[in-house]
């Protein structure tokens, strides 16, 4: 039987390939894999659904990763796919695996941590399973939302023409995972060293509890606006271009200096010896939106705090690129995280 | 810090434990953890879901389970959850964590068992997460159904004087697992012998392959029976009578004459020198249907193929109890799986 390694599709080769070949029976099915969420018509409202695994050792490290904010950053990295519809969670479901080192004392602190998230985002945990794995942890998070039919928005409405917003700043939860990355070696090679974190909280806060755009879908409510496409930034920017201009059949022009980057992110990039565009672009885990307006739509976000306009919407013909600071246009390239 | 082991509390008294504080804020969810699915209302219809994990190691062993089957067995054991609440299953997301051991080729065999699952009950995969694990198989499926606001069955609508009414037979699944555990033992002690499965075809596919019981729930919509309580049986038949019992707050008394046993897993019961009604009440893995109905409905069922009255829902205060073939009242007891 032939032998082909999962790593030479990708993540999202992967999933493209292993479900081609499912088809879509249920009339209430408006959306099935391909966006951040499932849609499925309900009759009044529509629901939407979005599903995570997060695993111990590839998403994260409980040698510099407290449990409540892991319980934390679960539930809100799901919720953030939500949003990214311009709709509203409503019920998440949690399943966990895991190995018998954790003590009842630290699923406590894991769900203390859900806890916490479902009253900052207003979810309510309707479901999930617990089970013993042989090693290490693992979460499955499922989030339920509701959205408005009119509302919904998908990765695909995208047009030439259209302006490109990001809300907040990109890079930094990367930069903070560098921080803690190089913590822990140092303490492996001497556990005497206290960690140095150089008061990097804001980096390492954007790493270890991320929060999700709740409060920028309730402005698109009250300032009337309904973006013509949306996704969230998990993957770093680049690679969430590439998928609107994918399925928007789209091209995409993003101006380096129209992407926020935190000075603090910048200055500890620059100390890392990164390009800080270079960790805005494929860093990842910054949880900010990434959406697109019709250009007559411009005024109703102009003055707005934390949404910054990066780009245009181009003809597909025209590719997918970045207009550096100093004025030189590159070809764009999507990285994303590499998980096999 | 204190240290309480996990096994102390069990799966259901740590799932209650650690879900104990958290409150239901959104309207619209009705239910919440502690039934086969939460539900959610959605105006015309009920959206109903149910999430499973199953880890490899714990809950599969991919020395003698086919890819192919675990696939199709992961979505239908979650599809029972569904059926369970007198709901049908629309949709489900799947995902899945896997070490680099498996190919391509492997991930493809699973999703063909998935997807033949989603044709036999007709339903959408329309999500997931594909992610890679350090070590092993991790699937996590979450499905969503569609219930009448009339029609919904929960665990705690049984009353006294209602029959306990059984689908299919019970305790196969266990003795299947019985004969491939054997079977892997003595191939591992000596890897020239051929597995020796004595064509016990009936158990060990009741063990592989288990079937959701869709078409008992649609035999319900046709002769116009709604049951007053039920719940999927899992963990075997004790467990899920006391999940019954402690819901609608009632006893119960189970007939051993009543519940059904397949003669080719009651010979291999005697075989392994097991009694077959332990296997059928604490043997797990069936996924029949463990369902309540009121007296005056006994007419209903009493010619359908493949449902047996069991017992009888006592007062609280009479307990759940067993009546042996010879005529013996016993206290029954729940072992259910215990997976820590």
């Amino acid at each position: 039987m032939a032998r082909t390694d999962v790593n030479t599709l990708g993540e999202f080769g992967l999933i493209e390939h292993l479900t081609r070949n499912f088809p879509i029976v249920q009339p209430e099915t408006l959306k099935g894999v391909g966006d951040d969420a499932a849609v499925i018509d309900n009759g009044t409202h529509l629901t939407v659904v979005s599903t995570d695994m997060l695993v111990e050792g590839i998403h994260f490290d409980l040698a510099y990763t407290p449990l409540k904010h892991l319980g934390y950053k679960a539930v809100a990295v799901n919720l953030s796919d939500i949003y990214a519809m311009n709709a509203f969670p409503k019920q998440i479901t949690v399943s966990i695996a895991l190995s018998n080192r954790f003590s009842v004392e630290a699923l406590e602190e894991l769900y203390a941590g859900i806890h916490a998230a479902c009253e900052t985002y207003q979810v309510d945990l309707v479901g999930g399973d617990t089970t013993s794995s042989p090693k290490g942890l693992v979460i499955s998070v499922t989030a339920i939302g509701q959205g408005d039919r009119d509302l919904l928005c998908y990765r695909s409405g995208a047009q030439v023409g259209d302006l490109i917003c990001i809300t907040g700043d990109l890079g930094a939860a990367y930069l903070g995972l560098q921080i803690l990355e190089r913590e822990k070696q140092l303490w492996q090679e001497n556990p005497q060293i206290q960690p140095d974190l150089e008061n990097q909280k804001y980096v390492i806060g954007r790493q270890l509890k991320p929060e999700a755009r709740r409060d920028v879908v309730e402005i698109f409510r009250k300032i009337n606006l309904k973006p013509t496409s949306m996704i969230d930034i998990s993957d770093g920017l680049a690679s969430e271009v590439f998928h609107i201009c994918k399925q928007s059949k789209v091209g995409a022009l993003i101006e380096e200096s129209g992407v926020p980057i935190h000075p603090e992110a910048e200055m500890l990039a620059l100390k890392f010896k990164l390009d800080p565009i270079t960790c805005a672009l494929n860093g990842g885990e910054d949880y900010e939106l990434l959406f697109t307006i019709r250009p007559e739509d411009v005024d109703l976000i102009r003055f707005l705090p934390e949404i910054y306009i990066a780009g245009e919407i181009l003809d597909a013909k025209d590719g997918i690129k970045l207009n550096t600071k100093g004025g030189n246009l590159h070809a764009l390239k999507a990285q994303g995280w590499v998980h096999f």
